[in-house]
């Protein structure tokens, strides 16, 4: 069989794996936020008309999903996979969503990196002949995460200056072996990073260090330099993160101060949203990819991007029994 | 490329993607039952020496993983991908085993099916040129589970006759395009399949019609009876989902009577070891994958075998909120 390995980390693909079509829906606050326009839908009730923030989760997900399979015009039945997770314990907002489509799925966890992995992962199994069309999707949601995660809402708890703000939204992504429009290129599959950090009210400093390494790795292994891209755009460090990023590639030789950001912080206006470092979960990568991004590569304003999705892989018991937060990047290329 | 699909839901390997090697671990109790010594390792402590269930079930995963990897005898420098998840929230047993290894992680949610997700999207990905070496895992712990999803273990709460006994400990297997001994020819991506159960004390009847729907997808597929395999499977049924299986196959002309049973059936002794409806949890199918029926096969008992894993889609907030349990099965077929 033909090896599509190059370097330690990263799968050069072999096909052309088309982005045929993205769906994103958001809630209300970041329907008032600078990219509002770019999103397909938005609901401006937190619940969604549902009786929980889970269920409201839930069918922001399956209206992605639903959502984007309308926008392909591929018959339901010419999905071999959906591949999809979310940060709900045992990621129920993807499992109830996806029990309403007749699709085999394939569950993900990669926290908030969970978009990029799906479109890493689906994109190797489309090149390797598994499948011709597969859907990609995650939600997250501000009160759900706040709940399971932090403290109840009704605590009316301050936030602390470093914090980022859930996104309240899912995105959905697919994927094909036909067609025309953007095409995944590259994948750079991403190690688990551990420096330290125990404070989850600063999960972009805990995330960074895992986006450093995936960088670093998907450089080496590619030859490319940084500017190699026209936007490099990282998932939710934030403001925090991003900063951290800049400076440890500078030291190791690589520029990032002309082209690149991070959605968490392209999602949320700094002044007028109050969100501290920016915008983080599932959503803030998938939304930003599927509304804005994609259109940039349609609009061919962006024709070659790394995107980066981040991930903090702990939970609300390792942090009580004082564990640090381990992190994951993972990467694809994207160019038209 | 050349298309590898069969029928809706398999897909034919076209490389002989081997299994390695495997390992197992478990606690107490699963090394007092009728598999004890086919497992590569037990431990008497449910603790593992560690401070909490988690970090114990956390340690089970790493023991698991380090394990198989010197069993191999592949250096670590040699393994593109670990594939992994478990039943903790965010899984954080394998994310933090895990962050002790140098491997690219790709997180999978699958709840008890998670090491067959993880060898069938591994053989995929393999087949596909992705990947040379791959390692699945996947790991369980009474203590952990029954505190997360059910009752504090302190309450002494009583057990529904219908109800399992999570499996604690790890099970790891290593995929590989070069090698010998047996070979995953086929995987069949289940979808998720809800028939309105919602008693969280009764997860083989929840999970039986997802078992039921991938067996008869793999068999459509692939043109196949029951009685091609030398043994059938399923993941972790126990003794109702078992009979619901063999029941409900049995009307649409499938006859499991002869050559099927259930890992959950196996992993215990029915009359000594009180677990009413038999074993439970990611490292039920797992331990006894690469204990039990790894052996059998390499012992060339067992020629051709087809492994359902099935999962549980719920969490303690689901079942809180009154939702029913989804559930899911993926098979793969085993060959010598």
């Amino acid at each position: 069989m033909e090896n599509k390995r190059i370097g330690n980390q990263t799968v050069k693909l072999t096909n052309p794996i088309y982005i045929n079509s993205t769906y994103s829906i958001v809630g209300p606050k970041e329907s008032e936020g600078p990219l509002a326009k770019y999103f397909d839908n938005s609901v401006q009730d937190a619940f969604y008309g549902e009786q929980s923030w889970e269920k409201a989760e839930s069918k922001f997900c399956l209206s992605s999903i639903n959502g984007c399979i309308a926008k392909s015009k591929i018959p339901v039945s010419d999905f071999e996979y959906i591949l999809a997770g979310d940060l709900l314990n045992q990621c129920t907002s993807s499992s109830f969503a996806i029990r309403e489509t007749n699709i085999p799925f394939i569950g993900l966890f990669g926290a908030c990196s969970t978009i990029i992995e799906g479109l890493a992962v689906g994109s190797m199994l489309i090149d390797g002949g598994m499948a011709n069309n597969i859907v990609c999707s995650t939600s997250s949601h501000f009160c759900s995460a706040e709940k399971q995660f932090r403290f109840p809402l009704e605590l009316g708890n301050q936030r602390a200056p470093s914090s980022q703000w859930t996104v309240t939204g899912s995105a959905s992504a697919i994927i094909s072996n036909k067609g025309n429009g953007p095409k995944i290129t590259h994948t750079t599959i991403g190690k688990i990073v551990d420096m330290g950090i125990t404070d989850a009210n600063n999960m972009g400093a805990a995330m960074a260090p895992a986006a450093i390494n995936t960088l670093k790795a998907h450089f080496e292994d590619t030859g490319r330099k940084p500017d190699y891209y026209d936007l490099i755009v990282t998932g939710d460090l934030g403001y925090i993160g991003h900063q951290i990023v800049i400076d440890s590639l500078k030291a190791d030789d690589y520029d990032l101060n002309n082209n690149y950001t991070d959605c968490g912080i392209l999602i949320f206006d700094k002044e007028k949203q109050d969100t501290h470092s920016g915008g983080s979960g599932c959503a803030c990568c998938g939304t930003v990819l599927a509304g804005y991004l994609f259109n940039k590569l349609q609009n061919k304003e962006i024709n070659k991007l790394l995107i980066v999705g981040t991930g903090a892989l702990m939970n609300a018991t390792t942090c009580q029994q004082s564990e640090s937060i381990p992190g994951i990047a993972h990467a694809i290329a994207i160019e038209n």
